[in-house]
């Protein structure tokens, strides 16, 4: 599937989203407008604010409120990517140097609280108190989720079950949000807003999976970041926790949580690689893509529910 | 004046705010609520709270939304600290251990971030969607006072006015925001928002230029931090300004920003108490203290009033 179809009816109506993220970046404060363009730049797949075009199909589908809140959504994703690259340190984000990197770590603390008022004051555009809740208790969630991985940082005691409660938190949040606040506005049915948030859940889970599985599997070049960051940051994901659960007697992951020579972290990689536990991992991502695609059943058939279709297969095969 | 009168006829519906407060901390998530417990506690003044039901007495009194409303602002602001320590990375904060120090800066970055959004939470409580803007809105100034003090760090080309914007941002805003906030909910006359917007703004200038000698003249033990600190961090301040403009040629402040050695912080401290240079930065917080009060003029001769009024004498005389 071409990128160019990736979104079928919205794929134009995203241009102006990205007009709407453009204006985000005009401040009277030169250090601050640069520092905007550099978290909002990059190619970002944007598939969060897609997610609220195509839901807000199932209704009244109004660009005047649907557009805002599809910038909201994906500012607030932008937002949470440069306070998780001040706490990781991270240097590299999709082949740019991070905020952090670029200025310093105490200045995009602050950049990122902006980015984050700013899309609270998107997401009032809609005029839904119901939208606004929504989103505060995403965020909520989104932190609780980056608390729940920072606190059990090198900690090997965790399964599958606390991985996944994580990224629900972490990820899924914001991806069944997207979904129901588009179907919210738009003023869609009830049971069809429903749907849409269980597709966003069950998607969220299948496409953080997978960019867990690529950080092992990937490329450098095509990641835009180290392979194996994830573990050298202490996270475990779900190779590394199917490692742990393979070689409960000695590995790699355990080895590094105790030593933190990076050459665990390389070991670790070669090791996941060389195993079926990327295929395994796959197959669980696979299970939640089905959860989301029975989801959509009850949804009519159209250009947009194929569409939404769609993209499971894209979050399962995607490269990068 | 003792503080058990401080806030007069609104007083006991503090401890509403109190309570509301206490239930944020209450959260299924061990270490995140310890954590919140950490960022809440200690003896806030808690005036900006104060500020909000004030001003509600200016119209309907109700305060199933005034409380909600007021302990929003007191959870922005403690989440604004909790940032601005990550930042400064600063070990205390009131005499005790700030999140950052107790934690990990990483963690208390996310901390932050859950506390905002729950902010954001309890100001959707008041379902106004007014209000909501305006939230979004301080927060954006906010964000943007904090991160010109960080450009502007050990930058001595700075003047009164920059010092004055800022501060306008950084604190004035949710001073004035507490106040319209406050009046708006309760829906009192629009000359009386107006006037009271002007009121809180006049009094957060005030406020942080009190602080900004405090942070020169205080007692370390009554501050809960160190002498100081703001230059320490390269921030300049109303007192340190009026170092560099006394002094154009050589100074302590100026020297500091070239060579970093904390003696020359200690330097400017004790030149800096050894002058009049506190009376004359007191000179300016007073007359700010005087448009507050002029604000005040047009309202009605209540006990809420003349509490307002007593709060600019407060805050021009408080030592801590």
């Amino acid at each position: 599937m071409s990128t160019g179809s990736l979104y079928g009816p919205v794929q134009a109506d995203l241009a102006l989203v990205e007009e709407t993220l453009q204006t985000v970046t005009r401040v009277d404060h030169k250090p601050l407008a640069s520092m905007l363009s550099l978290a909002l730049s990059g190619a970002g797949k944007r598939i969060r604010p897609a997610l609220v075009l195509l839901a807000g199909t199932f209704g009244d589908y109004k660009l005047d409120v649907l557009v805002p809140l599809a910038a909201s959504v994906e500012l607030l994703h932008a937002a949470t990517l440069v306070h998780d690259d001040v706490i990781d340190n991270s240097e590299v984000r999709r082949g740019r140097p991070t905020v952090n990197k670029a200025f310093q770590n105490s200045i995009a603390v602050m950049v990122g609280d902006y980015m984050f008022a700013h899309a609270a004051e998107l997401v009032t555009r809609t005029e839904s108190l119901e939208v606004i809740k929504l989103f505060a208790e995403t965020l909520m969630m989104m932190a609780k989720g980056e608390i729940g991985q920072d606190v059990q940082a090198y900690d090997p005691r965790q399964g599958i079950q606390d991985y996944l409660q994580r990224i629900a938190g972490k990820t899924a949040s914001l991806f069944a949000t997207a979904c129901k606040g588009g179907a919210l506005v738009a003023q869609a049915p009830p049971h069809w807003i429903e749907a849409l948030y269980r597709y966003g859940h069950h998607l969220g889970i299948a496409f953080q999976i997978v960019d867990d599985v690529l950080d092992f599997t990937g490329d450098e070049a095509e990641l835009g970041k180290p392979v194996g960051s994830d573990l050298m940051q202490g996270t475990l994901t779900l190779p590394s926790i199917l490692v742990l659960e393979r070689y409960p007697h000695d590995n790699p992951v355990q080895r590094y949580f105790h030593e933190r020579r990076p050459e665990l972290v390389a070991e670790a990689v070669a090791l996941v690689r060389n195993s079926d536990i990327p295929e395994e991992a796959h197959k669980v991502a696979r299970q939640f893509g089905q959860d989301a695609l029975k989801a959509l059943a009850t949804l009519p058939s159209t250009e947009a529910r194929h569409t939404l279709e769609g993209l499971v297969e894209y979050v399962l095969r995607r490269r990068s």
